[in-house]
C-alpha cells in the first residue's frame, strides 16, 4: 500500500530536456528499465551522490566525469542492477556505457553521467544494457518524463514526479522531477535516485547552492530503515532554455527557490509515502533543541527506533518506546524534567511528567491515522528538525526478505 | 523459537545468597513475577545500569540508594511493569518498595535495590506488588535461582541461568547467574536485567573492574534490535562465604576471571538466543581495525541493519548488503580495497574486489545455518571486535506491534 500517494498524469516538458527509455531484460521482463537523459547544450548540472564507501562503480565513474567535464550532455540510468560490489570489473561496465552512448551522441564519455539501482553484488549484463541504449536514444522526447520515472522504478509501486510553474519577469519557468526509492533510506546523502531540471538559467555555484539547500530540507530529512544506499543521487539540472537568469540577487529567486525546494520535498516525502511494507507516514519534528544537529539526532534516533517503527504499524500509543528513544540519542544536551512530547495535538509528556489529562483513548485515535504527526519539545533551545519516516511492518520483512528469489 | 537455549535443569546455590519469588498479577497471572534476593551481611555488590537518560524509577533510586550504602542487603525485581516514564509518582513508588521490604527485612531501606522491567509508562499496581512481598520473603531459599530466572522473564520464552564451579585454594568457588532480555537490547550498557554471585570474597574496588571487563565481553557485544531499555542493570556479588579471597595477584585469578567471564558470556548469548522473533544467530567478527573502536562500530552496523537482518532471515547471502553496511559505519579508518569479508570459511570479498571462486551454492549453504558466522578484515591493524545478533524476522514485528495487547 502507499500514504496518500498516486502517480503523476503527466509531467511537464522542460525545455532543454528529453528522456528516452527502453527496456534491457537485465533483471526484468516486460517493463522498460533504462532511461537516458538528454541534456541541450549549455545546460548547468549539479549533482550530490551517497557517501557510502562501498559506493558502486556509476557512482565512481560519475564522480571522476564530473571532475573532468562542465558540460553533461547525457544521464544514463539503469534499475534492476545498482553494479555494485562489483570491483574493477563493474567500473569497467559503467565506463563501457558511458562510452556507447558517447559514440551515440557524438560527445566525450566524460560527458555522460551513469546511474544503477538495484541488486548489489551481481555483475551487469552487459551485452543486454548495450543493446536497450539505440532504442533509449530513438525515442527521446521532451514528453517522456513520466516514462522515465516508470523506468527506474525498483520495489517502488509508485511512479514519483512532480512538476511546478511560476511566472517570473512575465515568462514561466518549469520544474519538473522523478525520483525512485522505497528501501534503504537513510539522510546521509540524497536518497536513491532522483532527477530534477528546470528551463531557468542559473550559474554553477548558485546551482550547486540550491541542490544542496533543497536536498538538506527533503531527502536529507527522510528515513526508511537506516541503511545508506551504494547508489544515492540527487541531480538537479538548469538548461537555460526559459532565457531567465536567475540568482539569489534577482526579484524571482525566492519564487523560484521555493518551486525547486517544495519539488524536492513532495519527492522526499513520496518516497517515505511508498517505502516498502509502509502502512502509515510519521512526521516527528522536535522543538526547542540547544542545537539543529541535536534536534536532527532525536528524531533520527526516534525515526529509526525499530520499537516505535512497530508500536506504530500497530497503531499502538507506546509512547515509552518514544521516550526511550529519546533518552538513548546520541546528544549531550539533554534535561529529561524540560521535555514535553505530543501526538498530533494531544500531550503525552509535559516536563517530563505523564500529562494528567492524558487518555489512552486519545492516544488511539493519534496513532491510528494513517499520517501521524509526533512533536518532541527539548525545552532547551530555539533549534529545530523535522523527519519523515514510515512504519516497520511484516510487509517490510517480506520485501527485503524475498529481495532476490 | 530458539537457537539452541534449553531452560538449565538446576542452577547451583551460591553461599550467602537466597532467592524469593511471588505471583502478584500486576501484568501476568498464572506465573510469579516478582523474584527476591537477600544477600548475607558482608557481601559487596557491584552493579552497572542503563545510560538512557529516559532511565526508569528503579534506576534512579538504585543509583541514590549505591550512593549512600557499601551494604547492599536485597534486590527486589518485578517483571511485567518497567516503572519507567512514570515520572515523580513512579520514584515514589520505587522508594515505597524498598520501604516495605526493608521494615521486613529490619533493615534500611537504602540496603535494598529495586529493578523493574516491562511495559513502560504505566504506573505500577503498588497494592497487587506490594502484596507479594511477604509471599517472596517467606519462600526464601539458596535452591530458587532458577524459580527467579523464571519470575523475570517478560518476552523471554526460555529462563537463562548458568552455573559454574572452579576450584582455587583447594576449595570450590561458585558462581551462579541469571538474565532476562529478548528486545530492546543494544550494547550500549549492560543488556536488560541480570544478576550474578558468586562466593568468592573480593575487594570492591577489583570486584567493580571484573564487572567491568565481564560485562564488556558479553552484554556489550550483543544486539537485538539497537534500542536501549529504560530499565537496563547487571548485578555482580561477591558474599566472600567460601572464605576464599580473591584479588588480580591471586594465583587463582585467572581461573575464577574466567568462570565469571564465560558466564557472563553464555548469559548474553542467551538473550540472543532467546531474542524477539529470532530464527538465526549471527556472529560478527571485525579484525584488523584501526582501533577496538572502529571494529565495533563496523560490527555493530553491520548488526544492525535491517536489510542484513532481513537477508539474515531468508537465508539469503546478499552479501552486497553487508558491503553496504559497512560502507556508511561512522569509522574513519575504512580503504575498501583493503577489506575482505567471510561466512563461515567461504571468501565473499577479497582487498575489496569480489572473490572469483566464490560460488552462490556456498553463500547459500552457509547463510542456511542456524548459526552464521560473519568476518569481515578491515585489512588495516590489529584491533578486533565480537557482535552477536539475530535475525529480523516477521515474529519480531508480530511480537512488538502486539506487545499491549
Amino acid at each position: 500500500m502507499t500514504i496518500a500517494l498516486v502517480e503523476p498524469e503527466s509531467l511537464l516538458a522542460v525545455p532543454g530536456i528529453s528522456w528516452g527509455v527502453a527496456e534491457t531484460a537485465v533483471r526484468y521482463s516486460g517493463r522498460d528499465d533504462l532511461a537516458v537523459m538528454l541534456l541541450e547544450e549549455g545546460s548547468r548540472l549539479a549533482c550530490v551522490q551517497t557517501n557510502n564507501r562501498f559506493c558502486a562503480a556509476p557512482v565512481q565513474v560519475a564522480r571522476e566525469h564530473l571532475k573532468s567535464t562542465q558540460s553533461v550532455r547525457a544521464l544514463v540510468v539503469n534499475a534492476g542492477n545498482a553494479n555494485a560490489g562489483t570491483g574493477q570489473a563493474g567500473v569497467q561496465d559503467a565506463q563501457k556505457t558511458c562510452w556507447a552512448l558517447a559514440e551515440q551522441l557524438g560527445c566525450h564519455s566524460e560527458q555522460v553521467l551513469p546511474f544503477s539501482t538495484g541488486v548489489i553484488a551481481q555483475s551487469l549484463d552487459m551485452k543486454k544494457l548495450l543493446a536497450g541504449l539505440p532504442n533509449a536514444m530513438s525515442h527521446q522526447s521532451p514528453d517522456h518524463w513520466l516514462s522515465a520515472a516508470r523506468a527506474i522504478m525498483t520495489t517502488d509501486t509508485v511512479a514519483k514526479g512532480c512538476s511546478r510553474q511560476c511566472q517570473i519577469d512575465e515568462k514561466t519557468i518549469t520544474v519538473s522531477g522523478i525520483a525512485k526509492g522505497s528501501g534503504m533510506i537513510r539522510p546521509d546523502m540524497a536518497t536513491m535516485l532522483a532527477y530534477f531540471a528546470t528551463d531557468a538559467e542559473v550559474e554553477q555555484k548558485h546551482l550547486d547552492a540550491l541542490l544542496k539547500e533543497a536536498v538538506d530540507k527533503s531527502f536529507h530529512c527522510i528515513t526508511v530503515d537506516g541503511d545508506t544506499s551504494t547508489n544515492d543521487a540527487c541531480v538537479l539540472v538548469a538548461t537555460g532554455q526559459s532565457g531567465v537568469s536567475l540568482s539569489p540577487e534577482s526579484a524571482g529567486w525566492d519564487t523560484f527557490e521555493n518551486a525547486v525546494v517544495e519539488s524536492f520535498i513532495e519527492m522526499a516525502q513520496a518516497i517515505v509515502r511508498d517505502a516498502e511494507g509502509v502502512t502509515r507516514l510519521v512526521e516527528i519534528s522536535v522543538d526547542s533543541a540547544a542545537s539543529e544537529g541535536d534536534a536532527k539526532e532525536v528524531a533520527i534516533t526516534v525515526a529509526h527506533s525499530p520499537l516505535v517503527k512497530t508500536a506504530m504499524f500497530a497503531g499502538d500509543p507506546n509512547w515509552g518506546r518514544i521516550l526511550a528513544a529519546v533518552g538513548r540519542s546520541n546528544v549531550s544536551a539533554l534535561d529529561v524534567s524540560k521535555i514535553s512530547v505530543y501526538a498530533g495535538e494531544v500531550c503525552l509528556l509535559r516536563n517530563g511528567e505523564p500529562d494528567p489529562e492524558y487518555r489512552e483513548a486519545f492516544g488511539v485515535a493519534e496513532f491510528g491515522k494513517e499520517e501521524v504527526r509526533l512533536r518532541i519539545d527539548l525545552g532547551l533551545g530555539d533549534a529545530k528538525a523535522i523527519v519523515w519516516t514510515s512504519d516497520l511492518s511484516y510487509e517490510y520483512i517480506r520485501i527485503n526478505a524475498e529481495y532476490r528469489s
